[in-house]
């Protein structure tokens, strides 16, 4: 209950960062009389914010849901948790601004060092509120240390994977463009965190 | 309580969805000085734009009907719906661009392709949700077989009249506007989803 | 419990829409060098669309509390219900153009009309979906009929208030203007509907 | 129970309001081809913008704590509150503008007036808010007359450094850029208000 109000405002940071992605494809201005080829053309020249749109929209979702599932364990949330939640909002929030970028320059690295640098800090954010909450008691007894541990080696995890497309996209902006597009495939396969684990403690609620 | 915050995400994408579509319903600029007929041809300008913000409105609004209904029934969450969630939610975000587009360009086939493209897809996602959520005992007790069919058979339905309604729209962009137009007062009438079946399950929680 | 997600989106949309009034505000480009005149100028430019802000979000504001009001006594939703309160949305949406043409042609009938006519309209569909809950008996017991009658009465005060200044306002723009900024005075201060009775009920929960 | 659906209110404008801050931060238009030192300038001047994004997201993220820990303590919403909680949000929705502007002109009075303005205005309607529930018994037991003034001398606290940072602006933009900038360093850091006393009166729910 204390973490309620935490939750509605990242629910409604993260549901209007994805619908403002769309803001960024703009429908196109097409010479009169409009024709065939003109309107193929125009559609072709709308793939890299569409493209955009698609793969923001779903690592905002998989971020999200990293957030939901460190929540559903978080009891009690102090100052410190606060303000750790909203400079992870932060990072949160930009993302439609790194996406706009990215669609508008693919082929730069600044673009990909904006938009992978983004990711990365949030990810950081993410591991600095588990292992805040875990350390100060804020989360339900069902966190053995082995469950703050998976959920430690999972939001790791995607850090690597940020940073290593982020440093790819550095010197080979189409080498980081293919790792980002990949990402939500890793993520929506199911997990390294036990299942089983979750529902146990989940089911001892 | 499981399904809270994805009920949350998802009542706040919608909410800016259709709240975003105003930002298409420009302000025309008029020549100075402001004269009767200037005003009545500029407000004649803004007719295509006002109608696709009501047809969008009402058609995101009956689409999330359709997702509160189905969430009544929903207990838990597992990974799979989760995303199959953020898939749909993707597709409700697009709908302000496939209106933009639509009113920018109404007689264009591809603008009913993209317009019928995008709610066709989200209603995809939404039958793979309720048979995801079926298929594997998220749903509460009171959904028997009989239940599961009659939400099927609705969503199944609207699908069809997407896909015809986009099929004649690529064609004859006309006839495919006139449908669009139509598919609200089609859902505004009492559905097929027997109401007492709905409010025996609901009285026995 | 009902009821909830009904006002999840209903929040939403009122929270969307007040805020997007501030994207009619926008930052005015000065000639370089700045000047302190320049400045000043730019500044009382802006008087028009932030007065247009203030208004409008205290109106928005003032039908929020309505719907607050209103949905205390609402135990249930009906489809016929959930319709209403989608066409009570849309309006409620569209504020934000019709105070950006406002903003934009202060002094033009055109303008009072289309701002008027959509909170008139809004304010018939919040008179349709008090008098559809009473007569189909989805409001809680502590709404005798004398209840009913004093909500009935002060949705109507409004609708009446609307209707005087739209009219007022498509022959003497000027006077709907003024109406139009009073129309908050009039609702901050005590209402109509006794507060005891309000109370009472409340307290009977 | 009462007090949710302001919550819900106030939790969505102050959402928005953060996210809407990034589309303030543009993206570039480069002259093709794109160089290395093109692309740096242009990172260069997004830096106002940026910071602009930083400061505000974190003052209002600052805001909206000060909001949840007052509602905390608020068992009940009258009229009067309701209005003082719109007033209120009147101004955290203004804030994307004020800052639009500040990124847009930083160094001139008028940019710091409005922007210090906006907070000022803000902290005084909080300040009134937790008067008028402190005064007329709408918040809970707990808050014994220490309590409330704890919490009002930390909001005059903040209206104090607002009005502050707003004068020295107005004569030294510089500093006051930085006195606003510095701002949440002073409100990360641990409080005034006894972290025993508040947990104590949590404990006690």
């Amino acid at each position: 209950m204390e973490s309620r109000r935490v939750e509605a405002l990242a629910d409604g940071v993260f549901a209007i960062a994805m619908t403002l992605l769309v803001l960024e494809v703009r429908v196109p201005e097409l010479a009169e009389p409009v024709t065939g080829t003109g309107m193929v053309d125009a559609l072709a020249g709308l793939l890299p914010s569409v493209a955009g749109y698609v793969v923001s929209f779903v690592i905002l979702g998989m971020i999200w849901i990293g957030h939901h599932n460190q929540f559903r364990f978080i009891r009690r949330v102090d100052r410190a948790l606060l303000w750790l939640n909203i400079f992870y909002l932060l990072c949160v929030a930009f993302v439609p601004f790194a996406t706009a970028f990215l669609a508008r320059y693919p082929l730069q690295p600044a673009s990909l060092l904006i938009y992978g640098g983004t990711l990365l800090l949030g990810g950081l954010m993410h591991l600095l509120h588990w292992n805040h909450a875990v350390g100060h008691g804020l989360v339900s007894e069902e966190v053995t240390p082995e469950v703050a541990e998976l959920f430690r080696e999972r939001i790791s995890m995607g850090i690597a994977v940020y940073l290593a497309a982020t440093l790819a996209g550095a010197f080979l902006p189409k080498v980081g463009l293919v790792l980002f597009a990949c990402m939500p495939i890793l993520y929506v396969l199911p997990g390294r965190i036990d299942p089983r684990l979750i529902e146990e403690a989940a089911a001892e609620e």
